[in-house]
């Protein structure tokens, strides 16, 4: 039932699984003496208010800088890093709505994947949602300079087949062209991930 | 201190926990072992950089899939069915707001859930306000054919509950009358879920 | 390797750590053993599919509560707790956007932080975004009697320097002064919550 990987790397590897567990062991053990911190995911609402009133702040923000990473894909960590500089990115956002409210965000898609060199092109979409609902970026206005760049996002297929299924709901949709770039939330995210990951290595 | 469940049965579900657990050791082993891939939630950012410089596109779909997974509820993935051919159904939209400006969505109500057969027939308003955060459902306009489900919609008991909590604050606040669907991000996401359960079949 | 804390205490923290290794091992038996219930996250959406044809309403709703769960940090509940009894507290707003769309919120600060007692001041802004977007808050009208608070709030350094970086987007800028307090969905949860602890202690 268990195809094991080449035997010569078995050795190795054991060892890494060994040192695995027990780290997790230790973490676990050192949790369940460490007011403010837990072992696991809260089983109560209760369990978490017992935990804030011991919690230190650098604890509060591992608890938060945990829970952000495990919201984040590989292929989103790129986009992240991509847009830490300060840079921004055409975007095309599709708006519902009639002829004088603009209505909700139904769609939107941006070169950015490509710049980051995201592995699930097809997925841009998706991620800006996912990105945009987390507080990481903001829309701003179309940029005059990146006009051809605007014109290829039109074409893509993938943003076509999205405007068309759009379409049959609101036959006069046109897409908006705009900025996507980090908000004041993405720039202090992006510092809070940084800092955790440079204290952890000085730990070790 | 541990009831255990009839001894009759005991030597099967051992058996599956042990082969759960082999195959989480599998996996694990396997997961230390391979680029582009974690053994866990990531610790820091530059884990997770690491891991995209490795990862190929299964992998990275793999993780999305895996993400989208974890956030859904039992009762959701049956609304998500409900809703996977294409089918619309009735929603009452509350947005806040004056006279002049629509405002935010306040509080959405859906004959989808007893559709779907979901068993807490009272959380329909926080499911669908998580699957219109997660990007899967759009709001379109009221199907005039469907007035009898409108009616009998504004007379649950639970909207009208929630309905008289938001008039507290917006004495004139009425429901708007639209329908619920999948938007283009829906459809794509449930392909992706759909295929990505297929390869696991043909794996096993 | 493993730094063990000291040892007068060790007995009583392995004796801790084998009640919770029992502990999840029978529930992870239990869970294997009961219809309805996953013994981790779900690895495809066939398997939430499943589980949904066999679920009880206590069981639908647990899934849901563990879910909220995870998505709450220590911080997030102690502000949850400051709202549950109905208050309300002052919150200024910043809307993108000209002179005549009002525009997405870009970004929000408020003093139910310091009133609730986090941890992470500078993340209040970020603890209100991720509370709009589970559904629990809601913002209503300013309050003139909060005037003085209101005031203080526009003078904190970290509002300041968030509201600085948009206004290189949009230079007319200014805060919209709001009321934020639970929504009708956050009662709801907040009840929920509160019930699913108690069973829980009835249980043990």
């Amino acid at each position: 039932m268990l195809q094991l990987p080449p035997v010569q790397r078995a050795d190795e590897r054991l060892h890494q699984v060994e040192h695995d567990v027990l780290q997790n062991l230790k973490l676990r053990l050192e949790a369940l003496d460490t007011p403010g911190e837990l072992a696991g995911p809260p089983e109560t609402l209760g369990q978490l208010l017992e935990v804030s009133m011991e919690q230190s702040q650098v604890q509060a923000q591992r608890m938060l800088v945990s829970q952000i990473l495990a919201g984040l894909t590989a292929d989103e960590a790129r986009i992240l890093a991509a847009f830490s500089d300060g840079s921004a990115f055409p975007m095309l956002t599709v708006y519902a709505g009639g002829r004088f409210t603009r209505g909700e965000v139904v769609y939107r898609h941006s070169s950015v994947g490509r710049a980051a060199g995201t592995q699930c092109g097809d997925m841009i979409g998706y991620y800006l949602h996912r990105l945009f609902e987390r507080g990481w970026i903001m829309a701003t206005g179309f940029e005059e300079a990146k006009r051809t760049e605007y014109e290829l996002l039109e074409g893509d297929s993938g943003f076509r087949k999205a405007l068309s299924q759009l379409q049959q709901h609101w036959p006069k949709l046109k897409p908006q062209r705009e900025s996507v770039r980090f908000s004041p939330l993405g720039h202090l995210l992006w510092q809070q991930l940084v800092a955790d990951g440079e204290a952890d290595r000085e730990e070790e």
